[in-house]
């Protein structure tokens, strides 16, 4: 479509355009049931269909071997920063974390009301410009599991190797999720919110290992206990009936793009041509991450001045480039080229930049 | 449109056809802006008019006072079950509980996770065949709060009269949201799922008197409190972007219809007109429920053998009328009449019932 803008927001974000075109299409009449997909029953034939495939597909796009669970939960990544420690830690056990920035902290603040937390490495010396490799992480004893945000969405840093340690990761990948495969032997639970990579805003994902479900705690309301909803394949309750759909169409649409492998190659080159055009200004874009930890899904940058990022924003705004702002934390300008983000959008704002260096030189 | 089902369906269930096709047409390209409102940031423009609209109409719509706020939170009914107590129990108060049925016993036993928890009234004792009156329901002392569920999808009971009570309700409204007026200054906070009359599935909305919001408990992770989620007007984090969206037109189609007394009148003729099929029928028909506390909303009937009841399920799919069967764990037929159920649905229901008895007497 000619009027599609070049949406580089950091979630919600762009979804292909094939896929809300179907959800479009079929949206008041639900393969001629007579109603929406949305009028029905959750525990009607039509959902069920639609909730198992999301499922199988979500083990299948993101490799995930059999030995977890996939849970579709409501609340966001926000509530499973409760609810991890709420169902893994028991006494005397301690959950490390590395704060890696806006998103770890907040992990962390919400755990301490559940247990006994510490942080294991600490990116706040660095000012969160890159994550820590191996050896600078400092467990300590009875500690049961390591918490990782895998891509900080504010900072624009992502893990480009994973953590060596003792004890079972756990992950919060929301801003990169499905576009890098895992080794999920090192993991016990990877979750994230759907709104980046994989749907509308309004679900969170869940990939638990079955083995844990047993030990996690009970004492909890039943919304809040892992093995009640993975006992009931996420029906415990309605569930999100639209983001399920919804994700369930944009995992086959990666499917068919070449699934988790084009989507980690798509990225790598979508990151390198905007790293390209910054690392060529001759220090006109400037990017504040360490190179090894630089981010596939949103790619921070600053220009000379404020003034200067203030006339690129409302400039590029104006040529059809949207979202392009930093984050309100900390300011300058981050594009966000998630999955669906077409690489002729990237292609187009390199472009863009260029162009307004060559007119606006500092 | 011709091929539109009699969708009798508890939840998820029939939306406004005008809603529905309203939203179809946008929904590609919202409003020009040349991406979908599922693409967009929740920060954004676009999006924060289409919150704040459904934050004001659904104020006005269900005649809100400005003591009361506003919340979109996720999770269902059901985790409110959980943080009702956790925010508003404190050491030595008790959460007392009318125990109506399924959805009563389900917010018990989340509570007692998180409190001292007892059982006010107990409708086991007559099958919960009715709801209590006043005399009935026993407070102890150090209660902070009654909760009551005020339509029991399932039993297919409702409130008929508020319980004069010394301690201030807390009503799980779900199944009859939206649908009669409250007296709101008996209330601290009412709640309920989205969707059956507000829109589709995986939003809560909630009423909190906001007075009672400072002395909600801080030792909470975040996304559990209520206080965090009012100061941030229900924005701290990526809140269910299309469910908000939606029930934002469904409010506006509330008001163009004649408002919350609207509502409640064609509630009160569609339930009457279904009753009354079922008392005229000389007991073909069988509504379990005492006369007082018959829901509006969901309409519960026998038929006289089991067999007949199969048979007149089968007969009543292959007419058009979909989701007439009665909930797993109790069997027999219900006839859920929410809000947007047009009156020729129920008119053609009651016709087919007395055709059906014609043709099938006992």
């Amino acid at each position: 479509m000619s009027n599609r803008v070049h949406n580089f927001s950091a979630g919600p974000c762009t979804l292909p355009l094939e896929v809300l075109e179907e959800a479009q299409a079929e949206f008041v009449d639900y393969q001629g049931a007579g109603m929406s997909l949305i009028e029905m029953s959750h525990r009607g034939k039509h959902f069920d269909a639609v909730a198992n495939e999301a499922m199988a597909l979500s083990m299948e796009v993101f490799q995930v071997p059999n030995e977890f669970a996939v849970l579709f939960l409501q609340g966001g990544a926000l509530l499973q920063f409760s609810m991890i420690p709420m169902n893994l830690l028991h006494n005397g056990q301690k959950g490390a974390y590395v704060n890696s920035g806006s998103w770890a902290k907040g992990a962390i603040t919400d755990a301490k009301e559940y247990g006994e937390v510490y942080t294991a490495w600490d990116g706040a010396d660095n000012n969160y410009t890159r994550m820590p490799v191996t050896a600078d992480i400092q467990l300590q004893e009875n500690t049961r599991y390591l918490h990782i945000t895998t891509n900080e969405t504010i900072g624009g840093i992502r893990f480009a190797e994973w953590p060596e340690v003792s004890v079972p990761l756990i992950a919060d990948m929301s801003s990169e999720y499905m576009a890098r495969p895992l080794p999920w032997d090192k993991f016990d639970l990877v979750y994230g919110g759907a709104q980046k990579n994989l749907g509308p805003a309004g679900m969170a994902v869940v990939f638990i290992r079955k083995s844990i479900l047993e030990n996690c705690n009970k004492s909890l309301g039943r919304y809040l206990r892992y093995d009640i909803h993975e006992s009931k394949a996420s029906m415990f309750n309605t569930p999100p009936v639209f983001p399920i759909y919804m994700f369930g169409k944009v995992l086959k649409w990666m499917k068919a793009q070449g699934g988790l492998s084009a989507m980690e190659k798509n990225a790598a080159e979508k990151a390198g041509a905007l790293y390209s055009t910054i690392d060529n200004s001759q220090g006109y874009f400037n990017c504040p991450v360490e190179v090894a930890s630089r981010s596939h899904m949103n790619v921070v940058f600053r220009l000379p001045t404020e003034t200067l990022e203030q006339k690129f924003l409302s400039e590029a705004t104006a040529a059809g480039f949207e979202n392009l702002k930093g984050h309100r934390s900390v300011g300058g300008c981050r594009a966000s080229i998630y999955n669906a983000l077409p690489a002729e959008s990237v292609a187009a704002l390199t472009a863009f930049m260029t162009d307004f260096q060559n007119a606006n030189a500092s």
